[in-house]
C-alpha cells in the first residue's frame, strides 16, 4: 500500500464526509452556486475589522528589519508579553509572557499540547458531541480520545457522569467553550465544579489531570455572556485560542496557548510547547501575523452580524416546529433531527439543496449542525426548504 | 511527572545545544553584540527582495474577499498550479496543480510526508550529517531515522552503504540537496544512480521505497550549479521546499510538497498529504503568504551577496590551514575540525567570541559548521578569531 495503514483507514471513514461535499458540489454545480444554501463549514463570512488591513499596511510601509525573520520558536517576546497583558486585563489575573506561546492556530495549539504532554495510552477525555478533530489530535500523539454525553437539551456538561469516567489513565480533560457544534458556554459554576473534580481526582491518582479548555469562539458571544477563566478555578489548566473568528483571520493560522500562572512544573511544559512547537514542524507561527495581532488584544468583528443571524434563524426554525437550543457562543445551531437517523434527514436537506452536517459527525447523532457564518440571503432562501423537510418529518 | 517522558528525554538531550546558546548570549551580554560573532543559525541576513514587499502592498490594497479566508487543506488552488507550473518550466517536466500540496515551511512539508506514509517501525534512510530535526520528524509519526555516513571529504552519497543499509523495513530515503550543514549538492549521475538502486530495492522487498528530496536552499546555489529534480530519475519521489532561503521569509513558515507526477497511486498519496496537512494542525499554509509566492515563483535574493561570503570566508579559513570543501550551495561551511573533539574546538572558539555548531549535533562529528548567512562585518571581525584558535591547536 503506499500510504501508511492507519491515514488510509482515515481516509476510508472520513469518506462520507467526502461525499457530502461532493454531492454539494454537485448541487452548486446544477442549480448555481446562489441556489444551494451551504450551511456546512465554520468559515467566517462578515470580513476582518477594517483595522487589520490598515495595521498589515502599516507593518509593510514600516518594514522593519527582520518582520519575515525567524525569532524564537515560541514567538515574538513581544506579541507574548501583549497577549499575556490582555489576558490579565480580561481576567484580573497576574501572568508574564513567558507563559505564552504563539501557534499556528488552536489546532496547532491542540496538537502542541498533546505532543507535550502525552504519553502513549494517556486518555483524553471530553464532552459529547465535540469537534471531530479532537481524535485525530490525540492520536497523533500517542494518546486516545474518550467521550462523556454532554447534559440534553442544553449541552451544558455532565459533571457526574465526567467524575465517573475519569480514570488513572486520564492525563488531560478537553474542553471547548463556547462549543462546537452546540454553541454552548459553560457557565462559571460549571468550571468551578469541574477544577474541584480534577483536583480531587489528581490527588487520587497520583498524576496531574490537565484541564485544557478549546476557546477559538471566546469572543464569539451574545446577551452579555462571557466566557469564564479556567485559570481562575484550576491550577494546572492550558488554554488555547486563535484569532480565526473574532479577527475572521482562519487563513492565517495564528492563534496561542496560555498556561496557568499557578501550574505545578510551569517552566518545564512552556519549555516542552516550545520544543513541540519546532519539532512538529511548525517551527513558529508565521512572523507577521504575530506582529499584527500583538496591536489587536481585544479588538472583534462585529458580533451583532452574527447575533441576527442566530436569531432570525433560531426563531425561523422554532416556529416551524425544530427543537433548539439557542446557545450563547460561537456560530452554530446544533437543532434535533425530526426523524431519529440524522444522516438521512441532512439528506432530505440535500434534496432542498440545503448543506448541513449531521451530528453523528461530531459524536452527537439525532442532531445536526448549522453553521450560520453565511450570508444573510443563504438564510432567507433556505428558510421554506427547512419548513418544507419538517413537514416531509412530520406530514407522514 | 507533567510533561510526556520522551519530551522530558528530548529536552535534556538537547541541554548541550541549549548550553551553547546560553553561552553565546553570555558572551554578548558581556562584550556587545558586536563583538560576538554569531555563525550559529541559518537565519538568512540578506533582506527579501524588494518586490516582497511590493506585492504584499499589492495584496492588501486590493484586498480581495476571502484574502484572510479558509481555502482547501491542500492550498489555494491557484497557488498550487503556478508552482506546478513552475516547476514544468524549470525541469521540462508535465504537471498538474494537484500535485502539490502547499505547506508550512519545508518542515511542516516533511512532517506532513512522514505522517502520510509511515507506518510503526517504518524506516527513514538519510545520509549523516543530516539536519538535527530530522530524527524527531521521523519519531513524531512512529518512524525510526538510519543514518549512513556520507563520502569525504566532498559529502557526496555513499551509494554502496546506503545500498547495503536499504532493507525491508525501508519506507523512506530522504536526502538534502544543497545540504545542511555541508552545502554539498549532488550530481545528476549520483541522483540517477540512486533512482536505480530504489527501483531495484523496492521489487526486491515488494513495496515502494519513497525517495523524499527536502530542498530549501535549492535556489542557493553557486557557480553555476543546478539541483537536479529526482522526480526525472525515480517515479516514486517526493520533493519538499520552502520559500525560507530564496525570499528570506523564513519566519512566515510557506512552502511546498510536489509529488512525482509518475508516482503509483498518486491521488491516494496527495490525499494523504492533505489530510494529514489538515490534521497535524497546520489546517493549511497561511493564506497571504500564498498568495504573495504565488506571484513570485523563480524570484530569489541576490545569490551574489551569499557567494561573497563564501569565498571571503573559505579562502582565508583554508589560508589559516583549515581543511574545508568549497560547496555548490547553501551558506554553511563545514569545515574538520583541527583537533578530534569538534565540541572541544567549538568551546576553543567560543574563547574567541566566535560561535559555530560542533558537527556532532548534524551526526558529523570531527567537523563544525558556519552559518556565513551573516554581515560582512561578522566574517572580517571572526578571521583573526578563527587563525588564533587554529595556531593553538597546530602550535602546541
Amino acid at each position: 500500500m503506499a500510504v501508511a495503514e492507519k491515514m488510509n483507514r482515515f481516509m476510508e471513514k472520513s469518506s462520507w464526509i467526502r461525499k457530502m461535499f461532493e454531492e454539494g458540489a454537485r448541487l452548486k454545480k446544477i442549480h448555481g452556486e446562489d441556489k444551494v444554501f451551504d450551511f456546512s463549514l465554520g468559515n467566517p463570512n462578515v470580513p476582518p475589522p477594517d483595522i487589520v488591513g490598515e495595521k498589515l499596511l502599516e507593518l509593510l510601509q514600516r518594514n522593519d528589519p527582520g518582520l519575515h525573520a525567524y525569532m524564537p520558536n515560541a514567538g515574538h517576546f513581544s506579541t507574548r508579553s501583549a497577549m499575556s497583558a490582555y489576558f490579565c486585563q480580561e481576567f484580573c489575573l497576574s501572568m508574564a509572557g513567558e507563559q505564552v506561546v504563539v501557534t499556528c492556530g488552536a489546532a496547532g495549539g491542540l496538537n502542541i499540547i498533546f505532543k507535550a504532554l502525552l504519553d502513549p495510552g494517556d486518555e483524553v477525555l471530553c464532552p459529547a458531541p465535540y469537534f471531530v478533530e479532537y481524535g485525530f489530535y490525540a492520536d497523533n500523539h500517542g494518546g486516545v480520545l474518550k467521550s462523556v454525553p454532554a447534559q440534553e437539551p442544553d449541552f451544558n456538561l455532565d459533571l457526574e457522569r465526567m467524575e465517573q469516567e475519569i480514570g488513572p489513565r486520564t492525563k488531560i480533560v478537553l474542553i471547548n467553550s463556547p462549543n462546537n457544534p452546540t454553541g454552548q458556554v459553560y457557565p462559571e459554576e460549571t468550571i468551578a465544579r469541574l477544577g474541584e473534580i480534577l483536583k480531587a481526582k489528581s490527588s487520587r491518582f497520583g498524576h496531574v489531570i490537565y484541564l485544557v479548555s478549546d476557546e477559538p469562539y471566546r469572543k464569539i458571544v451574545y446577551d452579555n455572556c462571557r466566557v469564564p477563566c479556567v485559570f481562575n478555578h484550576y491550577a494546572n489548566s492550558l488554554i488555547t485560542s486563535s484569532y480565526s473568528k473574532e479577527l475572521s483571520l482562519p487563513g492565517e493560522r495564528i492563534g496561542f496557548v496560555a498556561l496557568s500562572p499557578s501550574a505545578q512544573e510551569g517552566n518545564k511544559i512552556i519549555d516542552a510547547l516550545t520544543l513541540a512547537n519546532r519539532i512538529l514542524g511548525f517551527v513558529n507561527a508565521p512572523s507577521l501575523m504575530q506582529r499584527l495581532v500583538e496591536q489587536l488584544q481585544g479588538v472583534c468583528v462585529d458580533i451583532g452580524l452574527y447575533k441576527g443571524k442566530r436569531d432570525r434563524l433560531a426563531a425561523a426554525l422554532s416556529g416551524f416546529g425544530y427543537e433548539v437550543a439557542v446557545p450563547r457562543g460561537a456560530f452554530y445551531l446544533f437543532p434535533k433531527s425530526p426523524i431519529p437517523d440524522d444522516q438521512e434527514f441532512v439528506r432530505m436537506l440535500q434534496e432542498e439543496n440545503i448543506l448541513c452536517v449531521p451530528g453523528s459527525g461530531f459524536a452527537g447523532p439525532g442532531f445536526f449542525r448549522i453553521a450560520y457564518c453565511v450570508d444573510d440571503a443563504t438564510i432567507e432562501g433556505a428558510l421554506p426548504g427547512f419548513e418544507r423537510a419538517m413537514k416531509r418529518c412530520t406530514g407522514r
